[in-house]
């Protein structure tokens, strides 16, 4: 068995290898330099993962694993353009080097291209993994619309947030292990705990992700703080703050969201201040830690001894910063 | 066997079917409005054709049918945002009324569900359908964005012109008729010959296409004449005029291209009145006349009797305008 690193680099090795070099080439300079971007490369080396708790030959299910992958840039850079933003991992977007246009084109080039390497599964899985990855294409295209439709909208319910961060995050994370053990021929039952480990693990995350937003540090989160707030973000823990604000607090809070000129680190600290009075960073800790228990179990029900499991359950606990 | 009128109505009726009332709703009513436009549905049919030719059961390939126009219609949707067109059909467009957004977003969903659609054919065929399919969807990304770079060069070669219609236009129309015999279980020769047979038809009709804009009459064609004209587009015939055009036309010619400040029907007649002096409408009618002639040709090597073969006959005629 190898570890995370070990086919996180084989992942980086074969991303680097791929043969993009096709006409013409104001299309595929930009996928070229979209997929070199880098990023954690955690969707693939998860579908690598899943396979070899079960099998060794992991470059057999290479092609699915740089589909998952080329699938994920993909709508990051659609996402880009949706969004107008004009940095991804510390690099000009592709819009704004090479105009919209080409930017729709290119990720659209991408999308097939995910589906011709998803494509290349061998003939006894090729139904099974075509069936996981289409189905799981519309739902995180869903997931993007219900996150778009929450930026007017002050009603967010927590559960529609859940099921949004679910369609948009989780289920390519559950997707990419369960892809990795259906090839692995593991039972129908172990492949619906891994998906399930991977819905849990990513609804985790984006939680965290939120809570660090406004309770992390620089140094450790990677972005600047407070991002989420400046932009009225509908994060699962402004939801809970307007779900659980007094007359008082809703005010305060509906002020700053109106707000359209103001010193950033003021509106920051303002709303922080009621997060903290209202207790949200408890609540999203405790349901961080729901989530994890609820991953941990999933794993466990995998049916194979603990050995083989032990690389995914250290991954969860690196990527929500736990210790066991 | 059945006639393309007696498919057609097949395929209208399936495409009235499709369930396509999934949540959210702002990413399906866009999806259910582009594909309730209508249009030719030539690109299913010629599926169900081409299965016709060989076999009675054309339900059982409807699935993929409707994946080629699901395709088609992804296509139209995402041109229109990137050509900023207003009007599709006769009616506004779907980023007109829903924003660029949702209409990068739905044309996603779409090229998703086109796949998920193709994904039904036979556990024999599904790897080649597939095959063919994503390896069409490429070339048409590819010939989409050379027509793009197209726009702003002047230099555009004669083959640069027929290799991008080749992949804008007829890949579909030729994977359509593959892809139809394919699951019907044609040989490979009959396959190959039915895909150049559509590859010819869709470059005679483009050719066709881009000489109406100019000596078409508004009643047949159903355009405004002149519409690539008027938008210096780089056509057949403006490709040709330019290579052929001595000091004086060339100047004429450029002096038109380059007006920003002018009246629609003087431009349309002086640029019409160099094609008639340069023989451009005889060389296109010429070029179209060797396509049809390629494709007749390619659909006589069709190893079936000619009865079998008579309704595609028949429909590359209509589609150019023939006796015969």
């Amino acid at each position: 068995m190898l570890s995370f690193n070990q086919l996180l680099e084989h992942v980086n090795t074969a991303m680097a290898a791929l043969d993009l070099n096709r006409q013409p080439d104001r299309l595929y300079a930009p996928i070229r330099y979209a997929l070199s971007l880098g990023g954690k490369r955690l969707r693939p080396t998860l579908l690598l993962m899943a396979y070899n708790m079960y099998r060794d030959d992991t470059e057999r299910v290479m092609p699915t694993a740089l589909g998952i992958e080329t699938f994920h840039n993909f709508t990051l850079l659609h996402d880009d353009v949706m969004d107008r933003a004009d940095v991804r991992r510390g690099k000009p977007t592709v819009h704004k080097l090479w105009g919209d246009n080409t930017a729709i084109l290119a990720g659209d080039n991408m999308l097939v291209m995910a589906f011709r390497m998803m494509q290349q599964a061998d003939d006894a899985h090729l139904r099974q993994v075509m069936d996981i990855f289409s189905a799981t294409a519309v739902e995180i295209d869903e997931g993007q619309q219900m996150d778009m439709d929450f930026e007017t909208r002050m009603d967010v319910a927590e559960e529609e947030y859940i099921e949004m961060i679910r369609l948009k995050t989780s289920v390519l994370l559950a997707a990419a292990l369960k892809i990795g053990a259906v090839q692995a021929g593991a039972t129908a039952a172990d492949t619906e705990a891994l998906y399930d480990f991977g819905i849990c693990l990513g609804l985790a995350f984006q939680l965290q992700d939120d809570l660090l937003d406004v309770y992390g540090d620089y140094a450790t989160f990677g972005k600047k703080i407070g991002g989420d707030i400046l932009c009225n973000k509908k994060t699962f823990m402004l939801i809970n703050a307007l779900a659980r604000a007094d007359k008082a607090q809703q005010q305060v809070l509906g002020q700053w969201l109106a707000a359209t000129d103001y010193v950033a680190e003021e509106k920051i600290a303002a709303v922080t201040h009621i997060y903290d009075m209202l207790g949200i960073r408890e609540l999203a800790a405790k349901r961080i830690n729901a989530y994890f228990d609820k991953a941990v179990a999933a794993l466990d029900a995998v049916s194979l001894p603990d050995e083989r499991k032990a690389p995914l359950k250290e991954l969860a606990c690196a990527l929500l910063q736990r210790r066991s």
